[in-house]
């Protein structure tokens, strides 16, 4: 038998108990021995919860508890969770996690610490939710060098981007409805800014180049400067507008990460990821493209994906997985500045002056116009240092890279 | 170090090759140690080959060498490849393999030898070309009850169909065409007849629902009933034709498996994949849908899933990958009587007389129309056999299930 304990009864946490017990004779057979749900550590009290006698508040008591053998970390942050899943590596416990902050600043040093006391450090829940991508990326693709990964990392703002585009909604309109409906959190900026699709593009990235980037070496921009007019004008043009995180690594062993608004066609896959949803896109030079698509969040596939690590660890007790990466460090990432690619433009200027600037660029025409505004993409690569030069004294009110 | 031997120097056997001797040492440190590609088996002699020195002709040479531990099965069908694989598992060694008829017809007693020799069977590369599907079903999703799988289970046909929908080729000319690309095979019928995706469709439900479905319990019917017409109606009323292998779980226990053309809505993310790729989409009680694409075929991409396998095998050498499932039997499968779906109908009659069968059906409208011919999309579910009644004495064309 295998115990485990649950940090954090919040909706992921709660998920994760549902499935344990919900499932328990199937869960049983594949993971070749019964799983216990020992202890749930929350600070509030559950009082009328099916679980209630498994409540503890002091974490000491499953630190300190030898039957306990994996821990379920879904606190969230980097703070208490960073202290408690370290001290359960110490105990000798292996950590199951659906912490993308804590994985994405802290990973590196974590699955370290789990090498040395021979025990796991999984999460396959922080990045897609529900989707496979962590153990796919790193055990089906193993014979494959990766050369890109990129996707749609974030529901919220692919549920905001979609109403925009659907039923043309401005931006602050689809924030309020996400809302309403529960997919956007009262203060969206981690959504909404793109730090959420940051964490996770870092992850993705250690996990597939086997070094650590950190997030603060990915520009991250968000969506809040898309409008109505650039949906409008992607449309015109055949494209729709996605948020994207994108991990290049390039030929001198350097990885290329940033989060950004892209144009992307609608004949990619990627387009008809809708709503909610989040879909990955791995590119290896032997696989070529594939794609995991599914529900990027959400209690219970979150929960499926934690409790497939959980069975996981415990079919594989005493065994370390080996998921790690080298140490980062500056020159492990490089930015986005000699990336070149063609551009979306928006300024307040007529068609002949994108036309003079970007020759052989395609202007693009909206339904409704207001006032002497035009838009193009651009022929050819650019870098954004290129792109800028260009758009000297233009007065620009958007760009925005296209996917290629 | 891990002894590899190859059987069947063809498409994939020889990317094989390719793939572990080119990236060996990146595989060398995923799997722990250096794989090391010790025989390759062929009737035909490769003189020119770079791995010339390692071909053997003899079988018992492979089998009786102890050094042996990954037996690498490329040599498709079920007669040599069955008694090979049989031979080497006996021997104590590892088998990984493409063959998906092998593992549709004999994957319940292989894995059975493999449990019983304490040793692998591993099959990634047999669906799904490189898409990770095996491993991300039996391990990603453990934490679900699978309640249904269905795609593109077959690049060949999907060419064909995005052929005849995107470029109005008949069906013979498409299929002229993809044979010319070398798409499909100068007896093309395990392809257009729909045999391939019904193996690739027992194989996942075997893995799914834990039971062996055999190919001859599953009602398979290919594209080549499939005409222009059909392609036009459909794309009328917002759908595309493909054909998908189904697997769906009865409250009962029982699997209902088939292979057939469906109108899919353009709005179902498999609506999107084109030519050669292939898409399988998971429906999980925890996850919700899961949907993985890529190339489902081509050297390179197979054999990155068969070396992946192989990583695997070599990674955890002397521990036994539990895959396996249930034998099967004539309750394990219901066939698609008591399935219902909505139809697509085509007849050689009036829009009213197919109205007057089918009360409230959607008509269908095509561009250009010859004699009296109508199609209608049904309201409401029919089985096949509440279909037929309704169309005694009609004319029919053709019947697709649409997609729910």
């Amino acid at each position: 038998m295998v115990n485990v304990a649950i940090l954090g009864f919040g909706t992921v946490g709660s998920g994760v108990a549902e499935v344990l017990t919900g499932h328990e004779s199937s869960i049983e057979r594949k993971a070749g021995g019964l799983i216990r749900l020992k202890y749930i550590l929350d600070v509030r009290d559950f009082p009328d919860s099916p679980f209630a006698d498994r409540f503890v508040k002091d974490f000491s008591v499953i630190e300190k508890d030898p039957e306990v053998d994996i821990v379920v970390e879904t606190i969230g942050g980097a703070s208490i969770a960073l202290d408690f899943t370290r001290r359960a590596l110490e105990a000798g416990k292996s950590v199951v996690t659906s912490n993308k902050e804590l994985v994405a600043t802290r990973g590196y040093e974590l699955t370290q610490l789990a090498r040395e006391k021979g025990v796991c450090y999984l999460f396959e829940a922080s990045v897609g939710g529900g989707i496979p991508i962590i153990r796919p990326l790193s055990q089906c693709l193993a014979a494959n060098e990766i050369l890109e990964i990129y996707g749609i990392l974030n529901g919220t703002t692919n549920y905001i981007l979609t109403r925009m585009i659907r039923a043309g909604l401005t931006f602050d309109a689809a924030l309020k409805e996400a809302q309403d409906n529960g997919y956007a959190e009262r203060d969206p900026s981690a959504d909404v800014e793109g730090h959420d699709a940051c964490r996770k593009i870092c992850i993705l990235a250690d996990i597939a180049f086997g070094r650590h980037i950190s997030p603060d070496q990915v520009p991250t921009q968000g969506i809040t400067r898309v409008t109505l007019a650039d949906v409008d004008y992607a449309e015109s043009a055949g494209k729709k507008i996605k948020l994207l995180g994108r991990a290049i690594h390039r030929a001198d062993g350097r990885v290329c990460a940033y989060v950004a608004p892209h144009l992307v066609d609608q004949s990619d896959p990627l387009a008809g990821v809708e709503d909610v949803f989040n879909a990955i896109s791995v590119r290896g030079d032997a696989i070529g493209d594939v794609m995991f698509y599914g529900r990027g969040a959400g209690k219970l596939p979150t929960a499926s994906a934690v409790v497939a690590d959980v069975i996981d660890v415990a079919r594989n007790m005493g065994r370390r997985k080996a998921l790690s990466w080298e140490p980062g460090g500056a020159d492990a990432a490089c930015g986005t500045g000699e990336l070149s690619s063609c551009w979306y433009v928006r300024a307040a200027a007529t068609a002949d002056e994108l036309r003079t600037r970007f020759p052989g660029c395609k202007l693009l025409a909206r339904r409704e116009s207001g006032g002497v505004e035009s838009a193009c993409i651009t022929e050819g690569g650019l870098t954004q240092a290129q792109l800028e030069e260009k758009l000297a004294g233009l007065s620009v009110s958007n760009t925005l890279r296209v996917l290629d």
